[in-house]
């Protein structure tokens, strides 16, 4: 149950598929050097597979626990925690004038992954306050960012998301925690529900970002601001000072993630706590939208992450559990179960879209890299036009695949992983937020029909198909049976994706609730056909040298592929019947 | 958090689908009129809903525990219990000579349905005792089945399934379990796992069925027997006597099925517990598979059952659960989320599926009283070939099913759906275990492939697939766009599973590793294939009266079937790749 960070394949995605050097020549990221880069990845790994991982399974069990307004988190967090702080693993992709070590996101995503393999529960800390981070880079004043980076960067405080509220989940417009302008601050108050790591043991502080309604604001989402509202405020000299109004009223009993704790938290019990302003009254959703991205990519890590943390579980099990002969042999003798044909199937399975996975994910990371830094302002924007409409793909597509492929990796150890103590258990249960937070994947998929690919009639997608079919011909070119079973499954993506998105840009217009009646489905079809895509691009690299990554990217072309592609029928077809049923007959 | 059965559905898939009127004609069931079996259906619906549904969520919660030795089932459990000795509802199906109603297996599984759904951790006591009174009614002696099956039947006593040993779990072949022939009786020794009820404190006594070696039998499979080991020795008067050298050493902690008390059994650790031989030495793994369809088929009907739970649960929650506007309208006032387009193609996804597994399930039912009472031998081994046929799916299918749609039901319950509070997870973690226990689905599929449609090269698969095309037939007969659209989507079904049975069969002879690496596609494919048959069969007699049967079947048939059937290339194609690592390379 130990984790091993898979180096070789995160520094191939790297270099191979997401153009590090090419980042690497950004102006701003001269230092992400090869060696420095390779330095990070293997002390990152040492941290995460020696630190982290042995924590995971005791993190579960233990959880995290509120005593008396206090929450303990699980044994040995505190102790690790300490080592990310000494070790300036908070910083790595900050800006360097707050501490930060100004490293590309590229490669802070792949860090991102080891971190959240090893101990998802642990892991949201640092994912809940790189987010915190990046509002109050984005949209905090010049004295707001002196007050907080630097101790955020660093992780000497952490930062958290206040968003949600009983009656207010994914529709924020009908938040009602409020905030009453009171000199050069306002007093909040209101319950928020679901608040990751909003009380714990690890720092001195806690930087509350909250959403609130100011009392003459307008209803709905144009109504909610932004407020800063620390744990602790910070005093003249900077440290921690009097304590804020807002507690930690009870932790949630989670079906996973046991070991980071999912509080409400209480504002204003005793008159209001104190918040600042962050940008303009009226924004703050806005300025929530422009952190998501960087939040939703970490998330799709995140089911990426779980799912390589059960392969390697699963692999290791399969590996060793000796049942029954082997079909292939007339020997009787009972063999290792990795030999059965269906065991290495649903490890086909599971390594195959990992790889597609981590792909996927490493471009989109470099695309944020590339949108930030590129010189030429028309390449930056079109990069992120992609970025765009790649992120709801990777937050779903990779957190369906995270849940997909935990369970089979309990299905892989047969009885012994439906017992908690084998540890394959957990990894289900862990993944099984990762659809839900953040926004569903439902919002994902109405995001991606609704807004991202209506917004340019499906350009930025048919930009994508281009580069697939490009590749098409490259593949024909080369020579070999397992490059032209991959050029056939990127030529059918290419179609499938066209067809799918043309489809979708015209439907959302006139017929929008039948385009989102097939969001999901074509969510589904874009990112098996993307990941296939760059999969087959990693295939003509690995040809004749890494032969496994070859067999990988065929398998998936030929055994994954089909199905996702045959969700162009169903998307197009989900809206003639999903709303013929009444309420009441559900 | 409730449970309704769903009377109505259960109806039209009883009679308009398994043909309950011609079951009911077979000689042997002329006393399963349509008053009786109402009234059953009635009461069973009654005593699931009031009686077992309100006390799982309890039962996941406080679990089964074992003290000094006894164990303690959930609170209520003992009280519901006696309500079904009271009831005879444990006698259903069973021979009306051991004090049965003779009931058929049809009906039997309709309200197996029913204790499934309202509690998977009670059902099971039910659901073990069933396939002990079938191994002891099939292969025990007179003396046996006098001494045992009426006290099984009425429920006085429950039985167990002992097979799994640490090193033994898929291959029987392996289990150490020791049987020493000593005068009239054996001396049983040994540890098992995983033991279902094996301890517990619904009855006064419990009858283990025990898998055990002989001393000098052959190794692997041929050299195990079956033997009856009761808790207590009945004494002469058939009561509980002397206390049996047996028991419970510890529970397995699991993700699910809290309530149900998963045991370490250990036999013989002061000499040797006193057991019986069933039947014959080394016939023991034989005895066992003549129950196995019946087992299967209950835990197939477990999943079907888990998902109607999951689904009235995420329905009652859309209906209610107020958030966000509705897409197809100006007004701006947020509606229950049913109203969401992608809500609604979860619940239709959820719905479809349950009702095509319902249709399934309760043809394979229809076809176990077909294969045992039918008066013509010929029609009677035709049926029963097609119930062998179709076990390994009902199964698998079923199973895979339930865990998917149970994560649906989590899903449409967003952030609340993680919350174990709000009960949706329960029915997730529950719904882990089925497609392990009873043979892993892998080795449903193994045995679809290897066994089933190879002995005979297809042709009872084949049949099926001569009905699919005669209904094709006469759903483009009958008037309207539904009907049109499912009679192509079984016209598809139709193609794609002759093909694969053709390439499975074929396969198999020379290539087996390559059939066996397609097998849970062509499963996958063979089950949905055949559930959208009986919902078109169910269309035809739903067209004009129940609109809704029709618009799910047709969903049914344009969004669920066509990513199943994509599976036709995947299963030919899985063989290719999944050998080509090494073992070392996973």
């Amino acid at each position: 149950m130990t984790y091993t960070a898979p180096l070789a394949d995160m520094r191939f995605a790297l270099r191979e598929v997401a153009g590090l050097e090419r980042i690497a020549a950004l102006p701003g990221y001269e230092h992400a050097t090869d060696d420095t880069v390779d330095a990070v990845l293997e002390e990152a790994a040492k941290l995460a597979g020696n630190g982290l991982a042995p924590l995971n399974r005791d993190g579960d069990k233990a959880g995290a626990k509120l005593e008396n307004g206090v929450v303990r988190t699980a044994p040995g967090f505190t102790g690790i925690y300490k080592e990310f702080v000494d070790g300036g693993w908070n910083s790595l992709p900050f800006d360097p004038e707050f501490g930060g070590q100004g490293m590309p996101w590229l490669l802070a995503t792949t860090v991102q992954e080891m971190w959240q393999a090893a101990n998802m529960g642990f892991g949201l800390v640092l994912l809940l306050n790189q987010g915190a981070i990046d509002a109050i880079h984005h949209h905090g004043s010049p004295a707001q960012k002196a007050a907080y980076l630097p101790k955020m960067i660093s992780g000497e405080w952490t930062g958290t998301m206040n968003l949600t509220e009983p009656q207010a989940g994914s529709d924020l417009g009908q938040l009602k925690s409020r905030a009453v302008k009171d000199g050069d601050h306002y007093l909040i108050s209101g319950q928020k529900i679901f608040i990751t790591y909003g009380e714990h043991d690890l720092t001195e502080n806690i930087v509350h970002l909250v959403l609130a309604r100011t009392p003459d604001a307008p209803a709905g989402v144009r109504g909610i601001s932004l407020f800063i509202v620390p744990k602790f405020l910070p005093g003249p000299d900077g440290k921690p000072g009097k304590r804020n109004d807002l507690r930690c009223v009870s932790l949630e009993h989670k079906l996973g993630i046991h070991a980071s704790p999912t509080c409400v938290m209480s504002f204003g019990d005793d008159g209001g706590a104190t918040g600042w302003l962050v940008g303009e009254e009226g924004r703050g959703l806005s300025y929530m939208f422009t952190m998501m991205n960087n939040a939703r990519l970490s998330v799709g890590i995140q089911g990426l992450a779980i799912a390589e943390r059960a392969y390697q579980q699963a692999a290791d099990f399969a590996r060793t559990r000796v049942q029954s002969k082997d079909d292939g042999k007339p020997d009787p003798k009972p063999v290792s179960i990795v030999h059965h044909p269906d065991v290495r199937r649903m490890l086909m399975t599971m390594r195959a879209q990992i790889e597609a996975m981590r792909a996927l994910g490493y471009y989109t990371a470099a695309g944020i890299d590339g949108a930030l830094k590129h010189p030429d302002k028309e390449t930056a924007r079109k990069t992120q036009d992609r970025v765009d409409l790649l992120i709801p793909i990777v937050k779903a597509w990779f957190t369906d695949l995270g849940n997909e492929i935990a369970s089979i990796g309990v299905q892989v150890h047969g009885g012994m992983g439906f017992i908690e103590e084998t540890g394959a258990a957990q990894h289900l249960r862990d993944a099984r937020i990762l659809p839900i937070y953040e926004g569903t994947n439902g919002i994902q998929a109405r995001d991606l029909v609704g807004r991202k690919v209506t917004k340019d009639g499906g350009e930025t997608m048919l930009g994508l198909v281009r580069e697939m079919r490009a590749l098409v011909g490259e593949l024909k070119k080369a020579p070999g049976d397992d490059l032209a079973a991959i050029a056939a499954g990127v030529a059918a993506s290419a179609d499938a994706l066209e067809n799918a998105t043309k489809w979708v840009a015209q439907t959302a217009k006139g017929e929008l609730v039948n385009a989102l009646a097939g969001s999901v489905p074509f969510l589904r079809l874009a990112g098996t056909a993307l990941g296939g895509w760059l999969l087959g691009k990693s295939a003509l690299v690995a040809h004749g040298k890494l032969e496994a990554k070859l067999i990988t990217a065929r398998f998936f072309a030929e055994v994954i592929l089909p199905p996702a592609l045959a969700q162009l029928g169903p998307l197009k077809a989900a809206g003639r019947t999903v709303f013929a049923l009444k309420d009441e007959q559900f």
